[in-house]
């Protein structure tokens, strides 16, 4: 009998999708990319997926692929669908992708919110082996999180838990896309770090940082306008990961994402006002990390983790 | 062989304890109370509940009982301990109930925090039976809540999680006991709703309310002060639920304790808030019940539960 050593892990991004095979201990072997805003209609996009997949087949046997894990946005773990009218996906229609890639490639298939597949990944191959709970925040364009607690991801009654980025960070705030007012994500994450760049470059007159790289390029060489773009940022996520705390207590917040680059700039003020906000049982409890997953495929092997 | 049919059920509360014997209907068979302020040292107050244990061993048959499950304030699951300095017990010293259980009556003991109790005690006897995910929130002097993911209550690394009460609703807002601005407690529990009263009696300049039952008796009555205390209580109430939802998405939220006796005049106007300032994914999936455990008995079996 063919041992079982290698697990499909797709990474579904609203650019670019990339299909890996991954070994049991974390490592990609090959990954085959797709452009995703390619493809108009749900179905054509799966079917370049299964082309990738049988193509995986051939080459490492059936037999020796363990299943098939995928990350999407929009996508609902209990059902298996990527939702319709996703946002940042091109088509409109709901796709039932994890029927389908079983239906195709006969192979067991997990799908779930590409938030929460990083989760998986620390939990296998990252720096949450050994935790039962911790909440693992990606500070992107938007904000996603996956909170796991008793050794479990958390989904919820309809497979939509874990929307931090929607908590209400600033009441009245600023208007998020998703239609309300001061969400966390509309502060914390790269999209929202750029509009305190320009909120604080108007009210000073000077010209706005162009991206968030910019800003922390001008923080580690002790620009103050940036260092206090940082400060704000943080004050308004260390107080909102405070009060995450009075959920789950989690071991640690581990942070993935563009924006969580910043590292220090951003994290060091952060964990200090999350610190002055908590609630005196939880003080000095909590360990801020930084994902241990390799960068560019931490979302494939997150994926593949989902089947090991 | 006897049958293991009943479980001792023990609820520790500031002001009075009690000690039942519940059969595994979740009927309570008999009662003992004890004042728990009478008591100036843990061990002696742990002494009662033994001699009482002793009772009940020696009348119902010592391989009759599985075991013995304790609420108390204050306590560590994890640890099985009553922490040091108990904000409303009267000694202050940490009491290692569990082991001291153990030690005294031989049997298999479970003890969790007071918030936590009724939430077994829904899953095992009332309206959770059939839910995996729910959120518990006892509204009483202070405000305390149980989150059950997966079917599983939730303690976090510490065994400290599920402090709902002690989320900050309103940035600066009232002073806290804990020393912190804004938590929910200091608006939604019992205490927190005659601040609102006296609040809103003096900017009238009218006599306060004396106490919440008054209030919900004025407010069935249509007295306009009282139905406006109700309404801004739901307000911050439905806001915070409303972000409680993006972390655990649970089925319903169960209510319990003494405010949740106001019924509809406080939980249609916070449905309705809560609603309102739901993201959209979440919008009319989420049930608001009222505890359909019986009030007097609810904290006895639902310690009674944990064993069970």
């Amino acid at each position: 009998m063919d041992e079982k050593k290698y697990a499909i892990g797709i990474d579904i991004g609203a650019t670019n999708t990339s299909i890996g095979i991954v070994n049991s201990e974390g490592s990609v072997i090959e990954v085959q990319n797709l452009m995703t805003q390619s493809f108009n209609r749900g179905i054509d996009f799966v079917n370049a997926i299964v082309a990738i997949g049988n193509l995986y087949i051939e080459k490492f046997g059936r037999l020796a692929i363990m299943g098939i894990g995928a990350g999407a946005p929009n996508t609902n773990f209990l059902t298996g669908m990527i939702n319709e009218n996703p946002a940042n996906l091109p088509w409109q229609e709901a796709v039932p992708l994890r029927s389908l890639l079983i239906e195709k490639l006969k192979l067991n298939t997990v799908v779930t919110n590409d938030a929460k597949v990083a989760a998986y990944g620390e939990m296998k191959f990252g720096c949450a082996t050994n935790m039962k709970d911790f909440i693992m925040i990606t500070l992107g364009t938007g904000i996603g999180s996956g909170i796991v607690a008793n050794g479990q991801l958390i989904y919820g009654h309809d497979g939509m838990a874990g929307e931090l980025g929607h908590a209400i960070a600033v009441k009245d705030g600023r208007l998020c896309g998703c239609g309300r007012k001061g969400c966390l994500e509309t502060y914390a994450s790269a999209t929202g770090i750029m509009k305190t760049a320009r909120q604080f470059a108007a009210s000073r007159n000077v010209a706005p940082f162009e991206n968030p790289r910019k800003i922390l390029f001008a923080a580690q060489n002790g620009d103050p306008l940036a260092l206090e773009i940082f400060d704000y940022t943080a004050q308004i996520l260390g107080r909102s990961l405070a009060d995450a705390v009075t959920y789950t207590s989690p071991e640690a917040f581990i942070f993935f994402g563009g924006l969580s680059k910043a590292g220090d700039y951003l994290l060091q003020p952060t964990k200090q006002y999350f610190e002055e906000n908590l609630l005196h049982i939880y003080k000095n409890k909590t360990k801020f990390l930084i994902s241990t997953l390799q960068e560019n495929h931490a979302a494939i092997v997150g994926a593949a983790a989902l089947v090991f």
